[in-house]
């Protein structure tokens, strides 16, 4: 620019470090209305729900006999997750006249509580939300940490925003009404936080995989708690994922490309354990494994009932050009979590995402068909 | 909630502060888009604009010979300020396969800048935006501050994000093509800035009024630079309108419920110079104002070509009714920003928006019409 330029710069103040609660029981759904309204007695609540949850009987657990303005999403489920249903929600929350001193509760899954972030995050430049994460992979893993977002009739998670929860409340009781699919399916995220960052809680989760399965309210919530842990531990080291937050990206990279190449037939929890599995391949072919982790890990993903190869009418070709689009790694190649140990991703120059040549990767793919 | 629960605290970390710059002058749209690529040299740039910008040749002027991916919004002006209109944005930029590397590019008016900078905070959970404003309301005041958003079927500005830009460009010479009641119209923010913050600039604005109609370079380039500084630095000691910020809405309260009164006939500019000249007798009915500042505000609008009074079509109990549901104070009664003095906003007990009964705001109401 010429010489004849005004300039001034505009200073955009710092934002103090702020907290959140997340509080984990058993039964405590029921007692949780009045533990919001006492907390933000000012604000107007407003419940977004799926019509499973509904179903379910948790809505009512919830609210009560209290008639709170509700906005039920209707098919439940990845189908749902999409920018009109946010549009929706909000044009909802205006016909109630609800202003920005609303508050959202995200009661459901992983679905409802991205959609009801992202929700909150742009109702009236941002509103707060408390999270009521009711599966296994919402109470490990989304519920916590801030990411929201929607897809767009183009791609996934097209739109989105951090945006930190208000609270989390989990009630590991509202898992029993999950099915089974979903259930374990869920539990991957957990396998993958042990994984990356704390061996004696993969021990923890091999010792009571019986009791896991079961539904054993106890060793649930003790997991809920081990894995809120984990996940708080990161997000808050890296809460934009500039860095360390990638690691919560362990088996993903592969597993979201299988996810999509199976037309999402696979669920995400089925698709990471393959995933993971595959890292595996990738760990072993960079010579990183001397120890016998892959076999421990595989062996806790069949116990949960979880794919560990690829279904045969998934092209390895679809998986390539998929992980060519990855969202982290747009016209490049994508970069791969790996272990450095069980409990402990790998960490080389201060990177948490490692290069692994494409003909490596490819090797990988070949050997993870049956 | 009861004794067998588990807590955790999430810590959300520290937000370092950041700035960024402004840059005014005349005829410098041309040599832009040099000094942007070089200044984020990794970023693919995506340039929303609107029809009526390409039409007056900015566009060209801007990306000169350079086939740079672009959403032309059509129709101009805020028929367009939508959400579908941001869907249709991010959409058309994950079709030119745009990912987190993107820069966004807002060339033209308030309305691009909302729009543009609101896709800019949500595309895959945020990119950077430039903004470029070219009318006088946009130079003046939206391109500066971070406020984004846009409308839903139900309300304006039901979606927004405060998203700051990454930097401000202001070509003054992009004034000329703009129509002139749009210009004048939008130098009724000046003239707000000036009777909040800044008497000596209010001066400047009353010794240069034949000039500022005439579109006077020299003169406007001043202007840009004086609105500038007056709202950055009220921007950012109050980034997110907890307080110091409200003081911008001084003729807003009013302004805004008889700009939606007229059915958006009247303009945005238009109806703020009512809402000022009815802030004036509301401090006047409160006992606050033994100057002339009323009179001084009123010449300079007049000046400029504005109104006055309300038009007589316009019934004071549908401004009634819309000063109930003002976004600010949904349900409530609002609260007004008045003046203490000409460059001064009155601020009583730490606060800079005052309560006036509903019975004194009929009265001077009543006393708009001709």
């Amino acid at each position: 620019m010429g010489l004849n330029v005004q300039k001034l710069e505009v200073t955009v103040p710092a934002v103090a470090a702020g907290s959140y609660p997340i509080a984990i029981g058993q039964g405590i759904l029921g007692g949780l209305w009045g533990t919001i309204r006492q907390q933000w007695p000012k604000h107007n609540p407003f419940i977004v729900t799926d019509a499973e949850l509904v179903q379910a009987g948790h809505l009512k657990t919830l609210a009560g006999s209290e008639d709170v303005p509700t906005y039920t999403i209707n098919p439940a489920g990845e189908v749902s997750k999409h920018i009109q249903t946010v549009v929706a929600i909000v044009e909802a929350m205006e016909k109630q006249c609800l202003g920005r001193d609303s508050i959202i509760i995200a009661l459901g899954g992983g679905t409802v509580g991205d959609i009801a972030g992202f929700a909150a995050a742009i109702f009236k430049r941002g509103v707060p939300v408390v999270q009521i994460p009711t599966t296994t992979v919402a109470q490990a893993d989304s519920s916590v940490g801030g990411k929201t977002g929607v897809d767009s009739s183009v791609s996934k998670n097209a739109f989105g925003a951090f945006w930190q929860p208000a609270a989390v409340y989990i009630d590991v009781e509202t898992l029993k009404t999950l099915d089974d699919r979903q259930y374990r399916a869920g539990l991957v995220e957990s396998v993958k936080h042990a994984a990356i960052r704390d061996e004696a809680y993969f021990q923890f989760f091999e010792n009571n995989i019986e009791a896991i399965c079961k539904k054993d309210m106890a060793v649930l919530e003790e997991i809920a708690y081990k894995n809120c842990r984990i996940k708080a531990d990161v997000v808050q080291a890296d809460p934009t994922e500039k860095n360390l937050r990638r690691i919560l990206n362990y088996g993903h990279t592969i597993g979201h490309a299988v996810e999509s190449a199976s037309g999402f037939r696979l669920l995400h929890g089925e698709s990471v354990a393959i995933g993971m599995v595959a890292a595996g391949k990738l760990e072993t072919a960079m010579g990183l494994v001397s120890d016998h982790r892959i076999e421990r890990i595989e062996a806790i993903l069949k116990k949960l009932g979880m794919p560990t190869t690829i279904p045969t009418d998934i092209p390895k070709e679809k998986i390539i050009e998929l992980l060519r689009t990855d969202k982290k790694a747009v016209g490049k190649w994508p970069r791969f979590v790996l272990l450095e140990s069980l409990g402990k991703a790998l960490c080389r120059d201060g990177q948490w995402a490692h290069e692994v040549p494409q003909d490596i990767v490819e090797q990988c793919l070949d050997a993870m068909y049956e």
